[in-house]
């Protein structure tokens, strides 16, 4: 099922004049269709899968695919106006032929024959069949003369010039702010990927500071974080489409081979994915007492976390967040100090990062259902990172943390 | 260090009247500099970092990227001529203060100075800045009004239209087929990478091969194989950067859930990544005699590589291969078949399988120092997949097989 709002979506398109969307990056179709965008965007080239959001909400979803992703797009959306293409993989049922033992050349041909197998397949995809299958959606939907929004900031430029070139009647224009602003607040079932990364990565970072000792090795570190999320995932009763974490270990931070020593500063910024949703979190231990001015430092930090979370609410913008947490840092001394954003959306996009942004001049405002990580972080070079980062879900009433580990900067040689 | 052939890359820019590659995707960044391109490509986005080849092999390569990734870039590439550009991390270098208990936030202030990281940052990244240091590269090495290939297979829409506005004085050119061109060539470092994935793979399949028997679930295939794969990589002294697998048990091909039964199929497809180079190949089983028409069709997918692979040879077009393997297909009896390519190159791309393929139509030339892997595969639903994949360096003399497991369809309950 597709996450839009096409009540929303029609009213941003409005806004932006838009008869349409046509979204070519495969995050963004998976989201808007509801299925994998299939195995033909390994190269991330734009046309092997569109999706079509006409502005008008009464005209249903359009979808070009691969006829190797149909079946997985038709089960997961039913509802979608989903017209496919060939790709370069040959496939056939030969359910009927399974138990005959003489079956041969002339029964195979005749099963691709009667399932509309047959005919030559292209080397990759035919892009300019997929414009074609677009084409025929619009005409229909009476589009074909269009402005149409396409996800600029992702269709590769030789791929944008056929587009048009394929299609001349319609007007296509950069219609990424639309797709981010729809984007960043969340359907039910998105927030409910997110809690479930966000879960099982604070599990991982639990698991990971019980193997905390004097000379293990941040390898160990990482797997132990990893064991402990996908621990929590299955007894969740969910699977873990992926991971990534960034964790130092001590002073050196680019050393990969680090082990843990007393007074080293442990940082763990982590994520689990749940679907291809990532959450966001981060935690800084110690083992043993850490230096003074890491201890001073990270209670700056404390401070601009609790100031950027004091103005975490619908309705407020977020370059307020950016503000209140650079004047914390003022406050407690750090002059120097400078960061770009203190935190962002998250979601199923294609970094792990979202747009909008906690930065110095995003008017973008904070919206309910809008899920987000806060973070504040300090990288010191020969000290340690230090930095606290969590995921919080905006409501109607304010924001509500998917978080539940203290974020203090726990020495963990205290057990 | 750079990958890149200089005087290779001098003769292909000759051929297509460019004076210089301003190279934007970071897997080919990766290649063209020898290091990474760092985390501000999260987004997919150009500018970020860019890699300039200049046709002139006399004048050395040029990078911009972010002042985060500059370090390893340094070390690993100190010939390249790099600028860097501010990105949305905060960092300072506190090494000097680490044993001071009275350090505050004066004396960090002092260290950001000192080490000219003080001064605001961008949201993210200012891709304004970033064209502005390629111009200058451009600039100082009399290429501001040259024709510059760009990989606009890569770069999105918004961002190109934002180069042409930048630069208005070079003139940029599609440059996407010289750079497929350069990269289907591997440099020794290359092949060694593709050789130890492809090593480390096969040593997964003959764990996954073990840990076949009745009533096995595909995902405990898929762990064993992973297994497998890992620890041949820590047998064989590197790591794994990454792994793939598309195993399918039994007839139903889209099941993840299935388990083995007497007589299921059991097909890996199946890929490790050692430093981004990704292997290919793949093996079929059964568990116990598999059906007759599974057997004829293998026998005609081990007829078909056998043809594929007596075409294999430096000098010969990559549509040759395509040509023999259909034509022993329809010996075979099998006229519906059809495949849009029978393989392709393997590298260190952002799709596992790269440019050129073993298509209908590729003209492309085979060269020594490529490495492709050749496939014969059959997915019926409803019997099985079945399947011959292997990957191939290509010499002067003909071909050097990077796989040793036989290609038969083996019985894995005769063990």
């Amino acid at each position: 099922m597709s996450d839009i709002d096409r009540r929303r979506a029609e009213r941003l398109m409005a806004e932006a004049g838009l008869d349409a969307l046509a979204i070519f990056q495969p995050e963004a179709f998976r989201y808007v269709v509801g299925a994998p965008a299939g195995v033909a965007m390994m190269w991330g080239r734009a046309g092997a899968a569109i999706a079509v959001v006409p502005a008008d909400a009464a005209i249903r979803i359009g979808a070009v695919a691969s006829d190797h992703a149909a079946g997985q797009i038709r089960k997961a959306a039913p509802e979608v106006d989903l017209r496919t293409h060939r790709i370069w993989i040959d496939m056939v049922d030969l359910a009927v032929l399974a138990d005959n033992a003489d079956a041969g050349g002339e029964a195979v041909d005749a099963a691709y024959r009667s399932q509309a197998r047959a005919g030559a397949r292209p080397e990759t995809f035919d892009r300019e069949a997929c414009f074609a299958l677009l084409a025929e959606i619009l005409e229909e939907n009476g589009l074909a003369t269009g402005r149409i929004g396409v996800d600029l900031e992702f269709v590769p430029a030789a791929d944008f010039e056929a587009l048009k070139r394929a299609l001349p009647r319609a007007t296509f224009v950069d219609g990424s702010i639309v797709l981010k602003r729809l984007r960043a607040v969340k359907s039910p079932r998105e927030i409910e990927l997110l809690r479930r990364a966000s879960f099982a990565a604070e599990a991982g970072l639990v698991r990971m500071a019980e193997a905390v000792a004097p000379g293990v090795p941040l390898a160990v570190l990482s797997s132990a974080w990893k064991a402990g999320a996908q621990a929590a995932a299955s007894a969740g009763g969910f699977a873990l489409s992926g991971h990534w974490d960034y964790i130092s270990v001590g002073s050196d931070l680019s050393d990969m081979n680090a082990r843990v020593v007393p007074g080293a500063i442990i940082k763990a910024d982590v994520g689990t994915l749940v679907d291809g949703y990532s959450s966001d979190g981060a935690r800084t231990f110690s083992f043993g007492p850490p230096a003074p001015l890491a201890r001073r430092i990270f209670s700056a930090l404390e401070n601009a976390f609790a100031a950027g979370l004091a103005e975490l609410r619908p309705g407020n913008r977020f370059d307020a967040i950016h503000a209140a947490m650079l004047s914390s840092m003022r406050r407690d001394g750090f002059t120097e100090y400078h960061r770009g954003h203190f935190g962002h959306s998250v979601g199923g996009g294609v970094g792990i990062e979202e747009w909008p942004f906690f930065s110095a001049n995003s008017g973008e405002i904070l919206k309910p259902n809008m899920v987000v990580a806060l973070e504040a972080p300090f990288y010191a070079e020969g000290l340690g990172a230090l930095m606290i980062e969590d995921q919080f879900l905006v409501t109607e009433a304010g924001v509500e943390a998917m978080n539940r580990l203290p974020r203090e900067l726990r020495d963990l040689s205290a057990r």
